[in-house]
């Protein structure tokens, strides 16, 4: 690997935040402005929902750099297999990244929600962090991004907020969902039958909300009491509020 | 109290995110371009923090509405006095708010941070919804503003966040340090001895960071175990970033 030279450009973690455009920062605006080369994650085949969000902000004629994942909830998270080929992928992407900076070109990596809470983004950062220079652009998270389109209030004075990816095991789940005031989960997906269960063994079910494509288009919002089927895409939410101190 | 009319202007919620002007969303700035009243929270004879943070969006000749706490840090939350003396002023903060909203003017109400995040608008919006139409712009949250002042990824994989007040009890902040993957700890001051016990106990203090006025002017990051004496202010926070999956 190279060391770090004066003329190499910098990577630019850019938070586009929970989906709808506008909800882009200001500054992310101005960061993808200004990049001639925008580079983003997605599936083959498939609209890249980054690049959707942060199209209108481009600068006229940037180059493009898809990074396209090999796999993602197709193998459980428990194979080995699922790992591996995550993890060459990454490596592979974070050359081609790096390839680019060498250049001396800057590159705006797109990050859905906020780049560092379960973002792509960070298996960049640990691979690129010291031999280039990378800044980071915080965004509205995905899971602000349902408090809002919901309407809901989520923490009170002393409440304490637990974020939970939907993939824990089931007794795991509902241990965490007795032991706090208030709970997001995240990654439903598949998880959503297990996770329907655990809300109704910590008791919390008739509190909680399911939210499906918060701030874009196509976003269901309901009780979960409401939802009678089990199909929930991996990018939904369930939200617990909290019931706090409130003067 | 007036039922709802046609007539009756909206009241907009807009989150500011965490302090730095440009990390405003695109929809807030517009928002508040658009907005003939802008109301904020603030104490009495110190500039407005919220203000200070849009002020660069407002229109031109905009009328200002400046809610100011009677009390914020000063009383202990366990007093009745705090509970009575706050709850007073929202109430009355929701009369000023609604008497403009009468008068058919919308009113964008300024909240730093994420407005459904521990934010003084749900005191408005728990009084004054269904009465009017309430609107909600999400923001940037504070917590995610500091995770990209410290470049700190937070939560990988399977991690499970927790969201501290450390106005709690020392043995319960110490508890949910050490069940949990990776956690923020909010509204330090003067918990902030308290908090460096519970995250010694816990055994997670070599992981943890302290930010103050994270993207602001006077912005300090730090190691806990660098950090040699317990000043903190009301508005700094801990993170205690996980470790989780990293393909």
């Amino acid at each position: 690997m190279k060391p770090r030279t004066q003329k190499a450009g910098a990577l630019i973690g850019v938070g586009l935040g929970p989906g709808d455009p506008e909800l882009v920062t200001v500054k992310a605006a101005r960061l993808i402005g200004e990049a001639k080369t925008v580079a983003y994650f997605g599936k083959p085949g498939r609209p890249s929902n980054a690049r959707a969000i942060a199209e209108r902000y481009f600068a006229p004629g940037c180059e493009e750099l898809p990074l396209l994942y090999p796999v993602t909830t197709e193998i459980p998270f428990v194979e080995p297999g699922y790992v591996s080929a995550l993890g060459e992928f990454y490596e592979e992407s974070a050359k081609r990244l790096g390839s680019q900076l060498e250049t001396g070109c800057d590159v705006a990596l797109l990050c859905e929600g906020d780049p560092l809470l379960y973002g792509s983004f960070m298996h960049m950062f640990t691979r690129l962090d010291g031999r280039f220079r990378v800044e980071i652009c915080a965004g509205v998270s995905g899971m602000s991004g349902c408090f809002a389109a919901a309407r809901q209030p989520m923490t009170w004075g002393d409440d304490v907020l637990t974020v939970l990816p939907a993939t824990l095991d089931e007794d795991l789940l509902t241990e965490r969902l007795k032991t706090t005031d208030a709970a997001v989960v995240m990654k439903l997906g598949g998880n959503f039958p297990k996770l329907r269960r655990a809300l109704t063994r910590a008791g919390v079910i008739s509190r909680a909300i399911y939210v499906e494509r918060g701030t874009m288009a196509g976003e269901k919002i309901m009780r979960f009491t409401e939802k009678h089927d089990d199909v929930a895409p991996y990018f939904s939410m369930a939200l617990v509020p909290g019931e706090g101190r409130r003067p």
